[in-house]
């Protein structure tokens, strides 16, 4: 935010704003036989998230000059997707955490089998809101399904859950840098470089702008994780809603654990710069994607 | 079976074997960091299923004219929502059930955790599969959308969920018949449906035989349930690979339990007479699917 004029903590409320307005219309109001499930899925869902994947691909698209009204069903889904992955990493055979962001967790309100099926019905929706766009006819559908098929990517094996895996197993075994720097960039990373490359397809950006902002996404994602365990490390508790050192109490292995704390925020530099750099050929329009991976490096939370 | 020709036992063990075929090559071999995902994942696929969603799915898009291997990947998808449900049902905070088709149930094998993300992987890929279809261009992207859309209802909220949902309820409170048919559209009818639903759609089916379908799988769905019920109290262990009365001893209301062993019986022989009503109009073609709904009435497992 130093190197520029953009008021990004006025950008970031109005966006988000605007996405919490989205997603209210995205589950039914609770009701009939099905309450239970819409409550605990919405319970999660407004639990204070920052929301930031749906800005991302809001965003994306703003850069390539689409209407980032179109691409909304899908920065729903992005945040369907990062809800469910919270409520099911919650549960008690997997991170066992009673608190997230200060709320009692989901299962902790609405018992472990309700949990399960939020998780499953947030998963689940979050392609029918990507299908339900091919009613108004406002995006291509052959562009819909290419992002169902990312989404699938980043977010299965082969993404995020193959990430979740490898931090379950990351308690019980030796760990390198390597498989740390393999669970980011699934864990966090998939979804997160996802994020900005189906908003980046979805608003009509050519094969190069796609290639550039993906890139941008893989080292926002480093970025934000490896910030977000040097804040598990040195963060205050109050502005971020968990007790800091809760990683380290897990035995979890983190970046700033294993390479110190100088060399982790140097690598969040580097990568930084890298995602600055995949931005080199947008013009304005790309300044809040400019100004939000530069407040990675002076994040409180 | 008595009433035609049709050698229903030769034709379902053709098509178990070619969705099976299929099925093996919808994930990869196990190996590297997600090898135990992958592994769990193939453990509850291959665990000895009949392949009934698929093998509907494939002969509604056969007896509208269409050709069954382009539609094969979306019958794999069904395939992969049933048993994700199944390795969620089988959880400890769920049914807690040890044993599935006489074997361990996936979290027995590979600890909740796993089972969790097995499931989770299952149902995201599912759409993959969907997706995967538009590079051959053999179906239209519009109707494989339309494909995702279906499948997200009735596997969601809407559908399958919902009804698990309603499952876990009607153990603790007092339950009609009502409930119990709403727990039967939902839990198992709506999959049911959309396997027909999806196949004819995807098989290039007017909307009217999509419509004619849709009812006999609504019909079949129901038929499907209560024989299934009816075989819980009735059936020989051996044969299902569970043993009888395991509903009864959790206390779970089911249909014949409600309505007694005459009038459930009397109820499964209209579904499969409405269900081959609806097939009137269709040709030789539709052997297979009158075969299948009247075989329900003399099934043991």
């Amino acid at each position: 935010m130093q190197e520029s004029s953009f008021d990004l903590k006025v950008f970031l409320a109005e966006r988000k704003e605007q996405v919490d307005q989205a997603l209210q219309q995205c589950l039914p109001t609770p009701a009939g036989l099905e309450k239970t499930l819409l409550e605990a899925s919405r319970y999660s869902l407004f639990a204070g998230g920052k929301r930031l994947r749906p800005i991302l691909c809001l965003q994306a698209a703003e850069v390539v000059g689409g209407d980032w009204r179109a691409v909304m069903p899908a920065a729903c889904a992005l945040e369907f997707i990062h809800t469910y992955s919270l409520i099911h990493d919650d549960l008690p055979a997997m991170d066992n955490d009673d608190f997230r962001r200060g709320k009692p967790t989901n299962h902790k309100v609405f018992g472990e089998a309700v949990a399960i099926l939020a998780g499953d019905t947030l998963l689940t929706e979050a392609f029918g809101l990507i299908a339900s766009t091919r009613q108004n006819g406002s995006l291509p559908v052959d562009k819909l399904l290419e992002a169902v098929h990312l989404l699938v990517k980043s977010s299965g094996y082969r993404g995020m859950i193959g990430g979740q895996l490898i931090d379950l197993e990351c308690e019980t075994r030796e760990v390198d840098l390597v498989m740390v720097e393999y669970m980011h960039v699934h864990k966090t990373g998939a979804l997160i470089t996802a994020s900005l490359e189906i908003g980046a397809l979805l608003g009509g950006g050519s094969p190069q702008q796609v290639r550039q902002l993906t890139r941008y996404g893989q080292h926002f994602g480093l970025a934000f994780q490896i910030t977000d365990d040097l804040l598990d490390i040195e963060g205050e508790a109050e502005a971020m809603g968990k007790t800091p050192g809760s990683d380290a109490a897990k035995n979890k292995k983190t970046y700033p654990v294993l390479t110190g704390l100088v060399r982790a925020k140097q690598a969040a530099r580097e990568h930084v710069d890298e995602a600055l750099a995949a931005l080199a050929t947008f013009d304005d329009k790309a300044e809040a994607l400019r100004a939000l991976v530069r407040y990675l490096l002076v994040r409180k939370a």
